[in-house]
């Protein structure tokens, strides 16, 4: 595709996955790694990757006199000879340029970079190694905080939390062979976040969804993508990890992935950053058309990335991603792998590494139209157990599509006979009492919240003044269908008027008086427009209709009509 | 993965897509072909792969020595040798069986052994390489006739249009270097179209979506999927490819590509079968989570294949598929690979195959959730030249969501407003009369076809006896809304009554008396549920009607209310 050779510092699976697209693209790369047969090396059959050290300052001199552009898989690399070799060789392209890994290798002088540009982070102070500079720390933070070491750390490793006074000498007896520690105030975090941004040699500033991580012994574990947090957050996510990014322009180009904390208050801090494909992007290869791999590609060589590329491959796109970690008994992991092969929507990523405790060998990643669908997956592959929906009286236990409401339990008889058909068709939904008169505050949190809560339709039962359809419809773009329920007087023609007669601007679908059976089988209309499985039942449902009617047509013709009346 | 290894005789672009796989599932594979760099061989750095023909016998053996199972990527390999190997090594699983790759090399045996089974094919017949045989043929078949080489055929290659008895001797001339021939009767197809077919271990058969092949110069040149066909057609298509390939269950496991014509009555024949990954399947790369490739691997190498893995990834998936073959001027056809990197939606394949004239190098993938945004980036990545979209009268010109239909032209008035509303938002849309009472058969083709032509809602108005909308509903399951026309007696009630109190089973979703905006509005707000784009549109336009009551009350205060009369 390109005729500039790439060079990649690192061939472990971040660079193996690089060089799948690279492969893919026709780039001509070059791996720099100590082994003939790294995870990277291991599928290209090159002659020319180098066998030496991403610190080894010969051999990166090496990787660089023979390629164009220059990358990196891992930031804890000789960054200095780096900027050496570009100032001998200015046409080199170094992506992300070494004074900005220098930058991100010390995570204290990350923090420092980041408070300096307005961008918020948990509050950090540098420390000696020695016990009274702790000490000192924890009188000013509190306990517990996080001693860290300052270069060289990831994965956890690394990191300690100091409880108490009294665990200030563990702290440095574990983080002995680290020179540079800094210490961090404890962050009450409720969600660990993820962005990865790709930034491009024009300056442009993409963004792939937000995600949530899970960690476990310090190691990423599980990714959700997207968070399970409100769009606000999930945006104000985004636009933090751009202006974390955007704050290293000097990187030239690449890609970045931004670890936040979320606190209770909605508040989000910067984690820390790393210049390159990231674990938590690795979602990315099922759930868009372009992967974190691909982008980054296409950012260090020049290549265009459409507005777009960086975003789920569709609407409803839900994935998870699941490392698998090297078991204590050898290849004990792969039993995982073999329940993801037996999972639609499951793909296993493996690295061409030999099984060791707690090595991440590789990755699965599961997607689908609904995270509840691949949650189920998830514990099937990790256990080997399926998971039981759970029933329960008002709906069913699945991310609820239809939400039912009712102005008061005086209209259950009515709207019960249209949930029994959404039972009968299996759609989730939920069902409660929602006042416009009486519970007024409740109904605009009902209406506001419906949308961002799955919900794709609301079926609302409401008599006599009857408000609730409308005043919902008002506060939700979400379609509000109306069932008009007879009152005492005026033979429900007070209802159907107060719900059909919306002005212009705001529409509510009005079934027949009392008529909650339409209701619900519009609602599966509306759902089976966009879900095939719901179209088919539809179908069988009115060839059922259909059938039932033919039958009386048969006895009406066979016994005589006046047989048949009696 | 998979302690077992796997041998592939053929190291091209095929055996390389599913090296990819077997690189990412750990599987240890070895390529037979001649040459160190051929285009499976590059992206791996094993040493033991073997430098030999896939035609000869020693080398083959070679490779089923270190192997536990072998496949192909080609089926003009040499099947007698793996029958003789297969008796001396029984151990060795080679899938597809040697018999069936044998019985598939000659296409006339293939057309015989389908005859045989029951499944339709273009009438064939064996012919001699004689001017005389071909001359007798021509009489029963008339012309044109296809004549073609029974073995080592492919991409186009092979076959000859005989359009007239003088053709005859031009056609013994290309054929001269074939050695058994055979004619086929004029097949006159009005699509081609293609279905992969996985056949496992345990004799289970999975089908990938039927998709529509177009050639150019007899080689593949688009790929549609799915084919833009009924979903009937659809359906029997996926049916017929099963039988087929249940036909040959012997062949053990592996995918194969199966390739038929429709028929303008709507029948399908087989044209023929290939016995392995094929070019018609490259588009599950990105539309379904198991890739063709993937598939194959799983199922000669014993893996699970669970139900839906086959299948488009989602309900909304289009894809398209455009080969990058080679231009006279070396290179020329990376110029559409640069195009679809400038493209949302586009992945990029490339071989690592030299440039060469009319040779396939690599292919672009597009994936989207309509079929006519995919043809739009179709366009310009192939000609560099932007589709405008023409505006029509009566809609938009993309593939309507949303039909608008109305009882009378009388009608038109009151139902333009929503239509403008429609256009508003940009909703690709059709308008039309259909008449319940006066066009019923009409009524019930544009009903029964609505929901397979692509339609997500109906919007029907109606005055007087307004059956329309409740007649539409009950010939689809798409949701259908209903406005009231008011008529020139009894204000509209008698529409409303008409049209919103339909009987249990059929619901019609109704609006306000005239109110043909607030259908348009709740049409916007179905699609909204399952398209972000929608719902941003319906806030913001929600968000302008609050601001504009805001301006009146703002005004209405400062001015009071006696002066704001004026």
């Amino acid at each position: 595709m390109d005729d500039k050779v790439l060079g990649i510092l690192g061939g472990g699976q971040l660079g193996r996955m690089v060089l799948e697209v690279a492969n893919r693209l026709n780039i001509k790369t070059y791996i720099l790694d100590s082994g003939i047969n790294t995870s990277a090396k291991q599928i290209s059959n090159s002659t020319e990757h180098i066998d030496g050290s991403f610190k080894d300052a010969e051999s990166i001199k090496k990787l660089c006199e023979k390629s164009d552009v220059i990358t990196i898989e891992i930031e804890h690399i000789n960054a200095d000879i780096l900027i050496d070799i570009q100032k001998s060789k200015p046409s080199l392209k170094i992506f992300p340029s070494p004074k900005i890994i220098k930058l991100i290798q010390d995570k204290y002088i990350q923090k420092i970079h980041f408070i300096h540009n307005d961008i918020n982070v948990a509050e950090s102070a540098s420390v000696e190694k020695s016990e009274e500079s702790l000490i000192k720390i924890g009188g000013k933070f509190g306990y517990p905080f996080m001693l860290k070491s300052r270069t060289l750390a990831y994965d956890g490793r690394g990191n300690f939390v100091v409880n108490s006074k009294e665990d200030v000498p563990k702290g440095l007896e574990f983080l002995k062979n680290n020179n540079l520690l800094y210490a961090e105030k404890w962050c009450p975090f409720i969600k660990e976040l993820a962005v990865m941004v790709v930034l491009t040699q024009d300056g442009s500033v993409h963004t792939y969804p937000t995600v949530e991580t899970i960690h476990k012994n310090n190691i990423c574990h599980i990714v959700y993508a997207p968070a399970e947090v409100s769009s606000k957050i999930q945006v104000a996510a985004q636009e933090l990890a751009k202006k974390a990014v955007g704050s290293l322009k000097e990187a030239g180009a690449g890609i970045f992935g931004v670890e936040m904390f979320l606190l209770e208050d909605g508040e989000l801090l910067i984690n820390e950053i790393a210049p390159r494909p990231h674990n938590s992007g690795h979602y990315t290869i099922d759930a868009c058309v372009c992967s974190q791999f691909e982008a980054h590609i296409r950012a260090v060589m020049g290549l265009p990335i459409p507005e777009g590329a960086t975003s789920f491959s569709t609407n409803t796109t839900n994935a998870i991603m699941l490392n698998v970690i090297g078991f204590k008994e050898p290849n004990g992991e792969l039993k995982a792998c073999h329940r993801a092969f037996e999972t639609a929507g499951a793909s296993v990523y493996l690295y061409g590494k030999s099984s060791r405790h707690e090595r991440k060998v590789g990755h699965i990643n599961i997607v689908g139209s609904s995270m509840e669908e691949n949650k189920k997956k998830l514990d099937y592959i990790m256990s080997g157990v399926s998971s039981k929906v759970p029933s329960s009286i008002a709906g069913t236990s699945k991310t609820p599509l239809i939400g039912v409401v009712m102005g008061s339990d005086s209209d259950l008889p009515v709207m019960a006979v249209g949930a029994n058909i959404l039972k009968k068709f299996n759609i989730p939904f939920e069902l409660s009492i929602v006042s416009a008169h009486r519970t007024p505050l409740r109904m605009v949190e009902y209406a506001k919240g419906a949308g961002d809560r799955g919900l794709k339709v609301i079926i609302a039962g409401a008599g006599g003044a009857a408000h609730l359809p409308g005043m919902v419809a008002a506060m939700t773009t979400l379609p509000v269908i109306g069932v008009p329920v007879k009152g005492s007087s005026l033979d429900g023609v007070d209802s159907l008027y107060s719900i059909v007669q919306m002005p212009r601007g705001i529409p509510v679908a009005t079934v027949a008086i009392n008529n909650s059976t339409n209701a619900a089988l519009l609602a599966i209309r509306i759902l089976s427009s966009f879900i095939p499985e719901y179209r088919e039942q539809m179908e069988r449902y009115m060839a059922e209709m259909e059938k039932e009617v033919n039958g009386k047509i048969e006895r009406i013709e066979s016994i005589g009509y006046e047989a048949y009346l009696k």
